[in-house]
């Protein structure tokens, strides 16, 4: 499947959600707040993860793509690559949890700056920014240093690690957790928003010339 | 209006509010609560207005003037300008909201270390600080380097724009105003306090020897 | 007893709590407790003093001495000293409030970085994250400057050094103090589960050739 995906995809992470779950014509409210219950249940439990987590990235990593990154504890990337929730520039809200979430990696400041002007930063400004932690030269280091960063974490025995990543986390994971049908109500109202279409219908059509298309 | 202004104060894009106003002899509790609420209704509403809005900072920028600023999505200075909450150094506390706002600008230590020092960083200090976004060399450079920052953000549609900066802005615009009015007592308690009084005094002294008294 | 604590510990700040304090068999839970109020009400009350405070730091300031320097205002260290939360390294979960004060200081994302890997970084790290505010050649140099500072916040009236220092501070200190008691039951829990014990058996047996053993 990493096969085929890299075959459509070339060098991109994730391209982030579907595009057709968004665009309210091709689904329905049951169905949206379905999909974003799921994903943001995926999202919180990687995030509060008692595992150790590292998102390699080759290449491109914009909107869902990034916040799933992000929900890891380290972040390594090829010289190439970008990331950012850039839903803005299509006319899209940033949904509110992943907002906080950039704030906690990158700071309020900087967030409010990226997310405002739907940046994607490369490799040598998000790691000034602290979103990623790491940046390799190909992307066939991108998996050995992936393994020799969790194998740094698992000499720590977890009685410490496990209770240490909880207090960093937990509280923000519960209220995001506690808030994904809160959620799910806003992003199904602001996809049913004839503006929202107009601009998913532009960017449906930009994409269909053949790869498959992915917000 | 500008030009009367700047004839009087020269490089500096504000001096703050207007030092008789916390001046206690000179005003009333009920004049200063009236003029805290006025005051703190126009910084919300620019802090979390729907539209973008730019700081162009000619030279010093202190207190008042700073807090203005710092409400605004994007700061421009010139590159001698210098700005901060320094009202320690004249024996007045920063107001609560105030010190968040630096904080959500800087973050949580350096807001400490500048404002318990009374800081006024000059524009390369400030712009690593996050505390301004772009220096710029001459007074006439600000306008252009304004409007170019605004066209960008208005290339953006504002259904994704202004939610999103609502997420990033919007909770803390609500406890800041629901905090007005705790805010303004105070105020008026600390300006009312006779060491306050008596470091004003010299303030306005020092300051009788012709400039307009601002803080 | 500065004379004798340097003739134990060489270069070090404080080698953080006595270990033995936290090793179940050799306690009890009201112990536990009682150590821990203590402990806890005196870090709370550095924090929030209304008083300047400086940690002047010579060498190796690991654990309980770190949290202590992170209470006071300023921390000035040693070319070459070190400094950080490194209980997971033990086994050891970082009590609650500790986490949130160093995410405090030098940001959340670096927080957890430093604290899931159990970094000790030194100096100019140190420096670049905020986490200390001046570096000195030697160890003689710490106090002058730690005068010199104090000096330079003593010209402030304390009429608006206090609250200004309360508005930043005086929220989270307050959240500390109120949970003390339940910081308290989650250490003894913690100390008591059998692989806590059995790593510090470990820690003790390796520091029982000659040194005092403080974690």
């Amino acid at each position: 499947m990493y096969e085929e995906r890299k075959e459509i995809f070339g060098n991109v992470f994730t391209a982030g959600l579907d595009i057709k779950e968004l665009y309210a014509p091709a689904t329905s409210e049951a169905r949206t707040r379905e999909f974003w219950r799921t994903l943001s249940q995926v999202l919180t439990q990687i995030y509060n993860s008692r595992l150790s987590t590292v998102a390699i990235i080759n290449g491109a990593c914009p909107a869902g793509g990034c916040v799933l990154a992000l929900c890891c504890d380290w972040r390594i990337i090829t010289w190439n690559g970008s990331m950012g929730l850039n839903e803005v520039a299509l006319g899209m809200r940033v949904p509110f949890y992943w907002c906080e979430l950039m704030a906690r990696t990158c700071g309020l400041r900087a967030a409010e700056d990226l997310l405002l002007s739907a940046s994607m930063p490369t490799s040598t400004d998000l790691r000034s920014l602290q979103l990623v932690d790491e940046i390799v030269e190909k992307p066939e280091d991108l998996m050995p240093a992936g393994i020799e960063r969790l194998t740094k974490w698992l000499k720590f025995p977890s009685e410490g690690y496990v209770p240490t990543k909880r207090h960093m986390r937990g509280e923000f994971a519960q209220r995001w957790r506690d808030g994904i049908e809160w959620e799910g109500q806003e992003v199904w109202k602001a996809i049913n928003h004839p503006a929202t279409i107009a601009s998913l219908d532009q960017v449906m059509k930009r994409l269909s010339g053949g790869a498959k298309s992915k917000l």
